[in-house]
């Protein structure tokens, strides 16, 4: 009861969701941006929670696998690794099959430190990994009012939907 | 490698998340509508979960500054404030700007009270707010399962997905 | 001032989000999928996470009442229910409305057990409740970075983002 010939939608959503605790001795790194802080991500890649739910939100609607099966957490190739490695190669699948950012809303969820300052840095390297414009990028930023593990500053989420439009 | 001159979207998608405590000696107010509670938002404003949601999924499709940065809660102007003031910006800019809402579904999520019954009346007024037709707003409401600060009945959350469409 | 004369929508967006606990003497049951694991869902139906977030996320989209509202958990009827009764129930809506699925993107979160091998297999009972195509649902899964209920392991949650479009 499947019907496996329609056509290719010209318009794709997806949803892209990560979470990383925030631990000593490990560097803070959102939205390709490097923040001061005492805390990190505890991650095997850089932990860049913004990069990841932007990756995952893109494969997402494209029905590609997720960022987990792409790049394995196990792999020794992403230890440490600089998130717009991932970034980038979203980039190259969503242009391979045609397609481009729509716009993306990114909220991130974070009680400590106050990113306010730094969002226009994450939206413009968000902006030029994903060759799109300043107009079809936003980085929203709240905390998560002192409950739970983001709340209690001991983890940072955030949320992530895109649209992507055929080229036409 | 950005690309400045993409033309502006006729569809644009937005996300909204909002979470505060509940805690006594405040006033209950969802979705516009004052709820006979034990319990209210601990807020500047009058912590409206569901409007500040759905004013932030507004701004993030449009790309502008989010609630905190347009309405900080260290500005005397917004102590105890009706949210519908931030409904009525939020509706302003995005006239403004040429755009309306496609549609809104919004995901209230909150262990007590319940709220089925008052659910269209929260949607009356997200309707009115936003100048659009009542197919075009949905209000669901779920509950946290009594895990987590929301389930355990001390915050309540919301998440807010909108689409918004470029007025012919 | 609203605008009652509005016409519908040619796309429509939904939110599904969904949480049940984990508890011994229950099965799992996610995507469709019976999953061994000494933990089942805490529920009244088969609590199957994934397909009470997509049928709540289409039932958004459509401004329909949401899962809680069309089967009650108080309702004998759905005591132990297999869920794919609901989402018949949300594609016959959606048919009858003269909608179709456009893509529908799934962000499971589970600490454990590990679902990759099993993803596919929830993607296609997902393609044949909703009569699309496999291009047009994706599944993805992650865990909750041991923090929180989900985290802990005490429970299991789910994001649906979804985009509907006219039968043309």
């Amino acid at each position: 009861m499947s019907a496996p010939d329609l056509e290719e939608p010209a318009m794709l959503i997806g949803h892209g969701f990560d979470i990383h605790r925030l631990v000593e001795g490990k560097e803070l790194v959102i939205g390709g941006v490097n923040i001061p802080y005492e805390l990190g991500a505890d991650a095997h890649s850089d932990g860049d929670v913004i990069y990841h739910s932007v990756v995952d939100a893109i494969l997402g609607a494209l029905g590609l696998p997720d960022i987990g099966q792409l790049f394995p957490d196990n792999d020794p190739d992403w230890s440490g690794a600089d998130s717009s490695i991932f970034m980038e190669e979203a980039y190259r699948r969503m242009d391979e099959r045609g397609f481009r950012v729509g716009n993306v809303d990114v909220t991130l969820i974070l009680q400590k430190p106050k990113v306010m300052d730094i969002k226009p840095l994450m939206r413009d390297n968000i902006v030029r990994l994903l060759r799109t414009s300043l107009g079809r990028v936003n980085v929203k930023a709240r905390t998560h009012e002192k409950v739970d593990s983001v709340g209690e500053g001991r983890a940072m989420a955030c949320h992530v939907v895109v649209l992507l439009e055929k080229v036409p």
